[in-house]
């Protein structure tokens, strides 16, 4: 690929807003600090905000021009429009790849996608994660170590509420006793979609570089490709002879 | 199971009333003659159709008491009302199984919980379908030939844009030329959906045995088990200690 | 199914001979344990040892009377006959069903059906397990609670080198920090194969009622059924004109 | 990637120098073919043939500069030396990628990976072939059209006795009445494999331009990446506190 690969990171962008403890995590908001470690490695970065304008930052113009779309979102995953919501689904059916971030698991355009509520267990209070490779020979692992280990983070535990993921590649251990499929890839229509777990918007998550690693990898993976040309038509007339 | 599996069968209906050759095809609607099948195949069975009655057969009461649902629908996918679609898919994430049938694959209940446009090819000549078993050792395939040959039938072809299958076990040949993944099968919650290709309304394919078959197979493979209760919920208290 | 499915219950059994400490927890070796277990759920139940006689008790007459197969080996993998193992390589490709308990993941017959080395971490502390379900729809989980906690096990941990299982239906956590892909499903042919990570024979695990009741659940999944009659050969005519 | 990823384009080479009609195709053997449009695309080249020396040309040294191989093999795969095969094999689970070739589904490589017998329907009468893409979002169809026409081939057909494939890509029609799972991925240990079905010694498959595109694209899809380094040992000590 000659030209790079354009990121749109998208964030709600409102717990940095309103609340002080948040804002001190990330005094810029979690898109800048993922932006910026995909425009460190290479990517064409641009990031969009859930109150940025009147169509969440995400015009028909800005999704033309996006090959990957990255989503966090938690408090106000009802404010989005559904039509905003549609025009991002239409966008991912048709090749643009899509990473979901934590919290966005509820989101209106992941539980689209998926056709399930995608739900789970949570909790609170900044026990440890192990995240295990269960696949170490898919790409969106590259370069990893065998477990990343984020200090303090969200709980989340099984059952999640997803379609059986076509490629589980990472699987979390929490301290106080849950497991989690903290990395998970299917497709939709020509569009790639990967889950992945972390990071809580009350720890600096996103500083760490494992996760930027896996968040720049699974870009990578997500990315377009110059697509076979598919027609979905009515074909009147055989292509073969049928007697 | 010592009570019969409980299947309702759906039907769209409207050919079969508004087209004279249908009718032919179909003298008491497509659904009895399935709902036949099943019956005599020891399920305990109901019918229902779009315009039986303002909720088209599928009330609160009629799903709490089906295990198994098929759908077929064609010219009126549009009439099928959101919120009775809604209710069908809570059912199915609750773990009813849903059996979609041919031009079923454009329903709102199948595209809801796909995530995906579920389209396709198609040509409407009648030509001869070969339907292979790619999946010997599923249930579905039960009792079968390796390859079930309809003698006239609408084609679909690839690509049909749905979500990977967890489990593809029929493909399907077209005289004409083209492929078909005709049998898949995929979780949706604690609900099993099997996608079913055939059969067209002209053509009296759901008389033929080997296509009954399928659909007796896929209601015992659809039918919920005794599920494990998940619980979705806040753990604020770590079930291991935490230090 | 009228006739009850027939299930041998293999165990290397030398664990219990020569290791005191096994035998006080197994004095009738595991196998009866499992056996008895499979017995009262209606099973047909015999056993097969290692040493029972020069064909570890699989006999060809035995393996064609056997619907279902389960094994457990540990210190004398090496030991099992290369044509043994072909012979029930060659039962499960025609549809016998296996399932592969605990240190079985390194048994000659597993390796040879996945075609991975099916290497794992190890630590033998009697920590804490607990195994959640990830797939609360499939038929092994049915009647089970959510999580399956084992006081005291063997840890296994990822990287488990297997292939992808086609349904991945538990994952455990262990209180050292790991996890582990418990619960695994694949076919082979017409055989279906599951992977069930407990129980290390110095614990009284296989005496614990939701472990036999997976076990349980496993053996009826995996009897075979009516399969398909597929053809293997050489077709020198088309089945279709071809001009 | 800075450096040409390494294929090493294996053929048993024997049809070629035997039949005078398989000559008149590929005078300078199929593997000159097959590796000429690779270093077209930009890779490092090597060819090695099953009787250029006792050890096939498939040394340790080349196995070890080698990123992907591709195998073909037809009438004398029972020639294979099992000592080559078993290095093979380890190469592929630390990484080496796979691509098994038209009639290679027999070889000796293949069916150890898979653990099955890899068998198949068969008809050499050089009939239409037309392979349908059934996954347009992966990377081994890039840039191809949505249907390959192979106007004569000789008819693989289903039942092919393969473990399910993790993510099926393309699926092929033939004249005479058949389907096949002509374009298969797995992975093995850290190894990806693919399996492609075409093409018979006696026809110019490899010659054409589509063909020859998935074999450059499946070359870079199995190319390895820098893998997260996994261990496998005893971990006597917990990495988190047990009490």
């Amino acid at each position: 690929m000659t030209n790079p690969i354009r990121v749109t990171v998208w964030n709600e962008g409102r717990h940095e807003k309103t609340h002080e403890e948040i804002r001190k995590v990330y005094p810029d908001g979690m898109h800048n600090v993922i932006g910026n470690a995909l425009a460190e490695a290479g990517f064409s970065v641009r990031t969009a905000t859930l109150d940025q304008d009147d169509e969440h930052g995400l015009s028909e113009e800005v999704l033309a021009q996006t090959d990957v779309l990255t989503w966090w979102g938690h408090m106000a995953h009802h404010v989005v429009k559904d039509e905003i919501v549609e025009r991002v689904a239409a966008r991912v059916l048709q090749g643009m790849g899509l990473i979901v971030l934590h919290s966005g698991h509820y989101s209106k355009i992941f539980r689209k996608l998926m056709g399930t509520p995608c739900s789970l267990k949570w909790r609170e209070i900044g026990e440890r994660e192990r995240m295990w490779v269960v696949n170490p020979s898919h790409p969106i692992v590259q370069g990893l170590p065998e477990q990343i280990v984020i200090e303090h983070e969200e709980m989340y535990g099984e059952f999640f509420n997803i379609p059986q993921p076509d490629e589980l590649v990472l699987v979390s251990w929490f301290k106080g006793g849950e497991v989690f499929r903290s990395g998970c890839c299917w497709n939709r229509g020509l569009g790639k979609v990967f889950y992945f777990r972390p990071g809580h918007e009350s720890y600096p998550t996103y500083y760490q570089k494992e996760v930027q690693q896996v968040i720049i990898n699974a870009a990578k993976w997500a990315a377009p490709i110059e697509f076979p040309k598919i027609t979905i038509e009515h074909i009147p007339v055989p292509i073969e002879k049928v007697d």
